[in-house]
């Protein structure tokens, strides 16, 4: 009966990830066309190959004079060269045109005279210093050219990137379909957020907050509710998440207890069924992977931080993948640990931490976690760092690298 | 006539944002009332105190038995204890009673054993170790106590934030209203996004970026449109800006040649008007603040490079402080620059770079620029690093700290 941790065996992290994304057939979700005011932080669906040079025309990047270079090449400040005003759409020899910023370069011009270097007279301008062809000029295609590929399929639309679909002409683009994750608690123990619990309940906080890290990632949460500790009812639900949902998430009644329902519900539902159960990580370790069909579903935790660290590790790439995106790491930053910690051997730790910066460094304080059931532990911190399997801990002093689940300290 | 970069005296970044915040009554918006399930992203309006305790009493962290500690104390491997299985709601002497993860502890017991770390047996359960008091019990109140400030105002609510809402039981909250931000572009050549630009015409990409950036920070974009170089027009634009909007930003005309309309129309709407124009930074030089009572406006650079970098330095600090937000610096990790930079002495350079993940190292590669409307470098980039004014460019190799807008790369 005694079993480690109550499982028959852990499996690494690594493993269970690479044993569950080839278990999967996943591929990147099918392409809609939206509008590129509703782009945002949208996942392009197929590269965006410019149909235009930009900028479309040779243009000033000053407000100054449009000019023939070659008529200034003598100007000097001892024997200033003056070109003559002129109105016309063209200029020709020794002739200058006024041209503010962004305007199309004047026809017969190939540079501009800053306002500032010229000196207006009753003759025309001034000038004490030549300017070279394409002095001052924007020119055509020096931003993108015609058939460059712009922006490259799996792009997360900053709005930089949609105001670069703007920019070369297009009104609307193909992004991916937003991945919908099924959201599930189970618990006997639980009620809803709203409601006032009875004694011995508790408030399920796991579906906002798994739903909210599905928003975050630009997947569209359908929450399923919370069911009982019953196979029928566990069975129903997840049935529903696999028919309308592109990924289904389950929390609590996962352990190897009496109430470790969700394994079984899930395993009378299909093949593959339960593909890892158990895995070498803190929190997270009753974690488990399994799929029907094609469609994966993801077992966490009951407890909030064991979901959250579950969902970061194994739904978070899977929605990744799905929207076709490559790599997106959180933002990372590397930073000196402010007190030694411990971890076994064995085992990956995802340890979290307040990262500040003081005197123009960087330090990471480990935050004391009292038990995992401790939401106020990710409350307090505003990132995580991972302690390997092959170490017994990190050192005071260490440098060591965080991801970011929120802002810096300062 | 002769004027450096056309401007009387450029003012620097720091004595410009200072004088501008100074001149405005800048105070947090009122607060408004949202569910937790609308609450993500949004800004804590006031400190967030506990009316209970979590967890609200004491619960098993472990599926196992509850049990009396006292009763373990003499365990051993060889002289192994054997307590009775009950099914009552309360256990004595020498009993234990199955429990599992999350359940409230059961009356008279102050410990859980593992159920792995017991053998059960026909006259009960076997231990060969015992158990301290309260081992593998989260106690009531662990993770917040009653009374205790949970989260502060000015909180920017992620996932698990909006979970410990809804832990203590609340099912609303009160947010910062939204600012709203009115954004404009100005000038003869522009068409709107998705228009097909005739001669000489370009599309205005400015409005969807300034908004986009706006939604980031959770403020509301207030569409105004594009106006001509007409300060008629430019006038009414505004005037709709101050009445509906929180902080105008404009683009365009801000530069001192024939287009420099913008400042004149503000100057006209009232006092204290223009407070800074030109700022000794690069790019976004001809950047300038101004108010019209408490309302301040922003008028950036038509560049679209210059726009973004005038609206991250001199409008997020605006929308941060109105929003109630203390500090919100933007993800930053420290990378080595790849190649030398050059700068001017006395002016702020926003260098963009591209930052990548090598052989566990960071490094950042300064994008090469061609010139200051090229929005390709922003595609290119996913951060900027800060050169101040008193250097003259960047060495090799240096350390530099990165500030995300994106992705790191690897």
């Amino acid at each position: 009966m005694a079993r480690l941790s109550g499982f028959e065996r852990l499996t690494s992290v690594d493993e269970a990830l690479s044993t569950f994304l080839s278990r999967l057939k996943s591929r990147v979700l099918k392409a809609v066309q939206v509008s590129i005011h509703d782009a945002l932080e949208r996942v392009l669906a197929e590269d965006v190959v410019a149909d235009r040079d930009l900028p479309p025309f040779d243009r000033s990047a000053v407000d100054g004079y449009a000019v023939r270079a070659q008529d200034t090449f003598e100007a000097s400040q001892s024997n200033p060269k003056v070109l003559r005003l002129t109105e016309a759409d063209e200029i020709f020899a020794n002739e200058a045109k006024e041209i503010w910023t962004g305007n199309q370069l004047t026809k017969g011009s190939d540079a501009v005279v800053m306002l500032e270097h010229a000196k207006k007279t009753e003759k025309g301008i001034e000038l004490k210093n030549p300017v070279t062809p394409r002095e001052n000029v924007s020119r055509r295609g020096e931003d993108i050219s015609k058939g460059e590929v712009a922006m490259e399929a799996g792009t997360r639309l900053k709005p930089h990137h949609v105001g670069m679909l703007a920019a070369l002409g297009m009104s609307h683009v193909k992004v991916t379909r937003k991945p919908k994750v099924a959201v599930l608690a189970t618990g006997n123990e639980l009620v809803n957020p709203g409601e006032e619990p009875g004694p011995g309940q508790v408030i399920d906080v796991n579906r906002l907050v798994l739903s909210g890290m599905c928003s975050e990632l630009g997947a569209e949460p359908l929450d399923l509710g919370t069911v009982k500790d019953d196979i029928d009812e566990i069975d129903a639900k997840i049935r529903r998440g696999l028919r309308e949902a592109d990924l289904t998430v389950t929390t609590g009644g996962t352990s190897v207890g009496y109430a470790d329902l969700v394994p079984l519900a899930v395993n009378k539902l299909g093949a593959p069924g339960i593909i890892v159960h158990g895995v070498s990580m803190r929190p997270g370790m009753p974690t488990a992977l399994a799929a029907v069909g094609d469609k994966p579903i993801i077992l966490l935790s009951g407890y909030p931080v064991a979901a959250i660290t579950g969902f970061e590790v194994f739904a978070r790439p899977i929605i990744l993948k799905m929207l076709g995106v490559e790599r997106e790491p959180r933002p990372m930053l590397e930073a000196r640990l402010t007190r030694r910690v411990a971890s076994a051997l064995g085992r990956r730790v995802f340890l979290r931490v307040y990262t500040f910066e003081k005197n123009g460094r960087f330090h990471a304080e480990p935050v004391r976690v009292k038990g995992s059931g401790v939401l106020s532990t990710m409350t307090k911190a505003n990132g995580y760092v991972v302690i390997p399997e092959n170490r017994e801990g990190l050192e005071e002093g260490e440098l060591v690298v965080v991801h970011l689940f929120d802002r810096v300290g300062g």
